[in-house]
């Protein structure tokens, strides 16, 4: 951390700074300019909680150096991570993974007939969700347990493992009985409670960026998880919060190779959730994998004209199947085998 | 909801749409222009899921005219509601609610001097947090259960309401046992599971916007707890994500004359977390009592110095005392009576 | 400046790092960390161009402890300007100026209409475009050179001074000679070569921020103007912009205590712009004065009605003259005298 | 545009806005629905300035069906444009372009090296800026004329046509005189007048997307060029301004295939403004690709740790090649020739 005085600070000041580090157990070291001076902070193993000192007479403001998550990043973890669900591996030298499936899950055999297509189509994991975060409490909330049943049995049928989202602490028992991977929506990335309980499970988890999370807080969230023993963490960005309306967020494709540099965790992409239209997912979906995406997530339905939450982002099986052939093109030219 | 056709959208994709939305239960209302065809869709109560109409041949975009809450608008409920936390009142015709405290509960010492500080100053409510969102786990967490007995003893023996986030379910029953108000954070303004539970009782809930979240979520995220039963909102505007850093968020204060056009609940104004900086506490607070505000939740420490968290906004309590006399006086000016 | 090495910089590339320092003609003070070394850099007179320092091997980022502005700031300039504009003044220990008028010039009749309800309203400076800068270019364009006449003559007429929106640089001539007062508008904020022109003049200058300006850039964009000579600046806050689409722009109200502390140049605020909502106005006015603007800036019409330009924002001339009383009752128990 | 009526508007309120909207020569469409009416504006040509009936007494809210930009759309305009820059063709169906070179001209022999390499590497452009728009007065602020110089020559000497940025209109005859096209900077998106003059010359033109602009803002900007005669216009998509810091500019990719549906204009990407970082800037570069980009620009510099400007984005001639033949295969990959 640096320390960095106002222009007219008084040595005294100065000196008491100096003093507040070293009581925090911690070395200052000064660094006299020719119009401020500037305190060097020395001797922290991670994040310093600045807020003591940012109070003190003559702060003009403090900078960190250090970042508040350790175990996420790849100074301490250089080597990448590949995440294992049932089989399908997330990470550096596999093949991206392309996980589809519907938005919300409807009927059993809206399920299958899904797990149907994803297969056909190639891919290699269900996505289905069965509790769903709705901005108002007047739409459809999804079918609860039930619905995992149907998810999983869809599953089972087409030998595709299933991601599914969790919402509250209660749910994850009977998630992790139904999924082999948990989701984490955006607007939970900061429920900080259910990120400590998913941290004490072994089940791999999908954390999404939050709307309006930096790179730092996503990093932050991922620490909460990692640091209460569960490693099996897969990133996905799925757009922020901008000023633009034109779409439904803003998908950030320079957060892949930016996470890839800072972190060791896999991350995917989600496009459907990030443009909100149809039109725009293929070609977002391979600017994602050459952009270095460990996977891509993406809705899929029977009949995305009759879907219960977000058909027009959804694509039709027929349009996965010709949009797979595009990609497996594409990964077999980026160097992946079949 | 308005139906905007493509340009080039045929005859026979109209009548489709027309269908569609009659199937839906709904009145379909073509409206011929000189470049494209538009369908306002009548008879409906309230917000339409428009996911399936957005996906046909056809359409450009759908225009949504409902919003997605009615409990909490004012077309529905037209006399502003007034908020009763144990004989404080939040709401108009009422004289705005100072509420003060410390960010976290440290000890119950830090409490007890806070406690006397607020009372003595002049505030009518108490705050502290016992359970703390961070964005990274290596910070403090909060003291928990002991915390929640501190605060509620520092309420009893200075008589002042008070108020603590709750941030998980299993934390519901211990809260509303030991604080008169629950209070529900920014990051969680959209975990409807705790908002939905939230519901079902009867206590007092104080609302924060969430970091990105627009007036219309916001009032939405209000709405789930008002369809579950549980009239007893305040709305609370704490800053929202810009591209600003200077300050730590930016706050919109705008926002209170607005919500009080939209809606019948109250809404309160949190300086501290919206700027960041405890320089701009003392301004921002009278311009936003000037703003409308039904109240204002501030900040204060025995020792800001030494605060676990957010020293940097807090005000001592000698700092508190004088600007309770300023405020007074304005409050005394804008026609409250003592 | 700080420069933050990686984790694994080697000894050589820090090394090289002084080396390049000091070939700036700067000190280079090396500060070994647990983790990494940091590198403070002395001896900068202001802000240091770190674009070839970041790209050099070993380096992580490059933080700025200068700031890219020294005559806007309070730092090198401690004593509160007071701007001077034909009589009227701008400044600390100033009546706060109100500043009224239309969007824009449309008629002779209709300014000096607007004039004499600014002037028995209360008002100090008549404000009305000429030049519109408009999102697209079949929009009404404004008046130009005849629309100027109007608005000077008005002015005479009633003794209010000027100010009016100057948007290229072949029309300062004709501008400075009808105009007590240029405005540089939010579009132009970084027309660098439009500000560098007004800095070589000597007219007062209303510089409003650009809709997605930091703080920082604000003041380094008036830094521009002061440069050249020319040190009568205003600033004005109109409005940033974010993702809330409820208001035409969110009010960024805490920028006036900022500009405050950071800046000798007064400030003042333009609730018209910044909310686009009428009804907005006269509160977020009162707001605005209570936060420590130096003046305010609305927009007043005889026939809001019938404005050809942001009529949804104007005032009419008794709603104005209103507001007036309810300002100047304000301004009195801020301490303003009459 | 449909104008939204209050839940309470009174039938002489309705009926008052269908006769002012009739005054403006348009027909209303009264649309009642169960809780409010909506009124259809029909039998305009185009955008609607609806500042005068959004005032008028029951008026909720205005909504806009057309867009304010007309020349630019695809809807009037079926036909993708082909613009043609001394024999570089940017457009559907042309090989993407690669535009590269330094940020700012700095000596006579950097620009002969660095179009050495943008050449040999296989590049089609040269750029680099003479005139150049810095946050703050004190950095440097380009060659002027004389870079100009520099540029022509090193495009002549290798056979590329050059591309450069102007930012004011005394510049535009020296520009067109010394470059085969006219870059207009993101800051000056919105100076119309800058706009308008180069709508009345018959160069090409490159318009960067401005920082806070929204799609429809960035294709009215075009409209101001197009609608003065000048139909040589290409678009840039350099970076939005959002929350997120890490990253320069957070890079926008999805308004590729967005700008491709919704206007005839081509569209290049320029990665190196919106990251910021030069580690990022193939990646992205080749994602651009994908997602439809007509060309890419991107700063090469033959010493970046020397570079006056950006160095931390630019790439060297070596790191250029390399980047290219990666750029040759994808391309192939995708279908086009050499």
């Amino acid at each position: 951390m640096l320390i960095v005085m106002h222009h007219h600070a008084t040595k005294e000041q100065v000196d008491h700074i100096i003093a507040a580090v070293e009581a925090m157990g911690l070395t200052a070291e000064p660094i006299p300019g020719s119009l401020r001076t500037a305190i060097g902070v020395l001797g922290n193993q991670g994040y310093v909680d600045d807020s003591t000192i940012r109070t003190l007479p003559g702060v003009r403001e403090t900078i960190h150096v250090s970042k508040p998550y350790k175990m996420a990043s790849r100074d301490f973890h250089p080597v990448p991570s590949v995440i294992d669900v049932a089989g399908v591996k997330f990470g550096d030298g596999q093949k991206p993974v392309i996980i589809a499936g519907p938005c919300s899950i409807e009927t059993e055999e809206q399920m299958l007939t899904a797990a149907e297509q994803v297969k056909s189509g190639g891919g290699q994991m269900l996505r289905g969700g069965a509790f769903k975060p709705r901005t108002g409490p007047h739409s459809f909330q999804g079918l609860g347990i039930e619905g995992l049943k149907y998810l999983q049995q869809a599953g089972k049928e087409y030998n595709l493992p299933v991601v599914t989202e969790v919402m509250r602490i209660e749910q994850l028992d009977a998630v992790c009985q139904h999924a082999d991977m948990l989701q984490i929506g955006a607007r939970n990335m900061q429920n900080f409670d259910l990120l400590k309980e998913v941290g004490k499970l072994n089940h791999p988890v999908l954390l999404k960026r939050g709307m309006s999370a930096t790179i730092e807080e996503f990093l932050a969230a991922a620490e909460y998880i990692l640091s209460e023993g569960n490693r099996n963490v897969v990133l996905c960005e799925r757009g922020i919060r901008t000023f633009e309306t034109a779409t439904r967020n803003t998908l950030d494709l320079s957060v892949v190779p930016l996470v890839r540099e800072l972190s060791h965790l896999p991350i995917v992409v989600d496009p459907s959730h990030a443009t909100g239209k149809r039109m725009l997912v293929p070609v977002m979906t391979k600017a994602a994998l050459v952009a270095g995406a460990h996977g891509v997530m993406m809705e899929v339905h029977p009949n995305p004209a009759k879907a219960l939450c977000d058909g027009a982002q959804s694509l039709s099986g027929e349009h996965f199947a010709e949009l797979m052939q595009e990609i497996n093109r594409l990964l077999d030219f980026l160097g992946y085998q079949e």
